[in-house]
């Protein structure tokens, strides 16, 4: 009997992606339908559907459950949610009753056909204001809700593609069943998710290896969607990870894996949403860092600390592991936090990501207090392999919401 | 409103204990009762019942609790409890319907008055086979039980002593009521205990600091009872542990305090014991370390984290953290344990408590990945100013249960 946290709402986990024959019927019958075409955002959320991510999600939501998730963060059936997860399209002729696939606007592949149950136009400034707390185009999420549709398109999904994702990042790539299985092999009950878009330096490790002294295992899960541009493209971080838990970690104490979404930069929101598709993964922890999927300065730092005890209890079952910035303290004489280091700053090894980003792209060492040499090496052959443009916008990067 | 875990087995601490007129009327009354003499371990218990840690107990169990609790660690109220908690006698006259006084065989002043409800005898080897999983002489805990008296005494008490603790600890030695108060003051609503009996070297600083990393605080609770000869006093570890915490811990992330009781060295049911009483000081979590509360090699090194899997769910509301052995690992450059430490043996700093204390009585250093160097000089100072002939039985209680 598996004792993992159970999925969001659910005893099982609801996988909308079809396989088999199910899927080239469908795939065929796809061709004739009225198509409207998704953003990258969109499509990550086409994806998680489809492996069961977004459990018990059926598909996207209508006006009254986006309300209610701007609003208070609960569904018409009092399913606790935190972000939207809605469709939308410009196109007039498409109604409610009518079935209709889904177009990738990567690849141009169908990837979802969908029964419209309701086409509603929204207040975008609504779902900004609430969700990531700005209306400013500086915000990516932001730029993506205002870059959606005039409508939005409700109805339950069937998902026909898995968004190529296995393809591209073989065993990386994991759906909720796959983790749960393998969880459950290993033995673990308690698992806690390290969510992460960066390779990871000393700082990450350590945050890790807190949650592998006191859980079963830590999985470290990488987000495989959309980021920022200049951040490190997915496969030089899965080195890099894997090359640290190589040399760092203990064998059976890591599972490194990714996920389809996209980045929304949505700070305390987005925290609740990432405890709360692990918890679909089977995992009964979240590490929440500070500022956790925040950009800029649009979150306070602990903003996605706070909220999970502002929401009801028992909205989730996964909690969080809350956990201040960490660092090398020389005083300290190892790695520590904010919270555990009495020391002066100047003690302490602390590089901002644009700092890092051009020793690297320099060539130069980072101070083996900061990042473990062999990760480091991996970075700065990566930035020697880029091309000199490349590099200029990467630089660039370094604290704007590009 | 407090959100601190509840007491063990009801709403409020009842403490047993009287004070100001009742308590010189029941001191008055108690000259005249027929007296017995108790143990230290008695003692211990009694003023442990007297400020509510052994809450909701409202006294020594009978005969029934005392099968329930070594058999399956429940007494006949369906409490879960995991060690008996007894009072014995060898006195002929004694009987069920008596009112005795309770007598510290230490300071020979009354400790408590009790109502004897019965008197009944136990299979000793029993007590010892199920609690302490041995009736090896050699086993400190099995020498107390065996060298109790021939009956055993239950009833409720009335505890009319401190057991001089507040006078001989002063601000150290605090009651449940008083650290819940603390925690409350503090908004500190997660607390991990750190049990301890000796001073903190740098792989108990680092189990604490884990604890702060995603607790609002640490106890630092520290046997002020009874321990094994040659165990460093209490004042010194506490010299040592507040040099510590001054050094090398954050402002109000942590609380030293310290706790009645003797050791009894039952190490899997004292793991429970240790976890039940500081959910009555108000913690949420106990460090359990490997071969916790054990003595030599009567336990496995993991039992302690495992019985925490065997007793019914609901039986504790604190929770175990469960942490590995941990030392200063060269190759990870920093603290880590045999769960986050993938080097070899030979990379690793360990000391045992033999080499440690004969380091010290000799004077030498100890390494700095061991052992704070202000934390060090308190323990050289300790041994240069001891009798030679303590010296000596310092240096062989190393890893004898004597």
């Amino acid at each position: 009997m598996s004792k993992l946290v159970p999925p969001h709402g659910s005893d099982v986990i609801n996988e909308l992606s079809l396989s088999g024959d199910h899927l080239i019927a469908e795939l065929s019958k796809a061709e004739s339908l009225p198509k409207i075409t998704c953003s990258s955002r969109e499509e990550g959320d086409i994806v998680m559907l489809g492996i069961g991510g977004f459990n018990p999600l059926d598909g996207f939501m209508g006006k009254a459950d986006w309300k209610g998730v701007c609003d208070n963060m609960i569904m018409t059936n009092g399913l606790f949610w935190p972000i939207p997860v809605t469709l939308s399209t410009d196109d007039e002729d498409v109604q409610a009753g009518d079935e209709i696939a889904v177009v990738s606007g990567k690849s141009g592949d169908i990837i979802a056909t969908m029964t419209v149950t309701e086409k509603y136009s929204i207040d975008k400034d609504h779902e900004c204001k609430t969700v990531y707390k700005t209306t400013e185009d500086a915000h990516p999420g932001v730029v993506m809700v205002q870059a959606q549709g005039r409508y939005n398109l409700a109805g339950p999904i069937k998902v026909l593609s898995d968004g190529g994702f296995p393809a591209k990042y073989g065993d990386l790539y994991m759906t909720p069943m796959q983790t749960r299985t393998y969880f459950n092999d290993k033995g673990w009950k308690t698992i806690a998710a390290f969510q992460t878009r960066n390779p990871m330096h000393r700082s990450h490790e350590y945050l890790a290896k807190i949650a592998v002294e006191i859980c079963d295992g830590v999985m470290i899960h990488s987000v495989l969607g959309g980021l920022k541009a200049g951040d490190i493209p997915a496969d030089v971080r899965s080195e890099a990870i894997s090359t640290l838990i190589d040399n760092y970690f203990v064998n059976n104490t890591v599972l490194q894996s990714g996920y389809p979404l996209d980045m929304r930069y949505a700070g305390p929101r987005e925290a609740l949403l990432h405890a709360l598709f692990r918890q679909n993964y089977g995992c009964s922890h979240l590490i929440v860092g500070r500022d956790h999927a925040g950009v800029d300065d649009y979150y306070g730092p602990f903003d996605a600390h706070n909220i999970f005890d502002e929401i009801p209890e028992g909205s989730l079952v996964t909690q969080p592991l809350k956990i201040d910035w960490t660092f090398w303290c020389h005083e300290c004489g190892g790695m520590s936090s904010m919270k555990t280091c009495p020391h002066k700053a100047e003690s302490r090894v602390l590089l901002s990501g644009t700092k890092v980003r051009k020793m690297l792209s320099d060539g130069d060492d980072l101070p083996v207090e900061f990042s473990r040499p062999e990760v480091a090496k991996i970075l700065q052959n990566y930035y020697a392999s880029i091309k000199d443009e490349d590099k200029v916008e990467v630089k660039l990067s370094g604290h704007s919401a590009k």
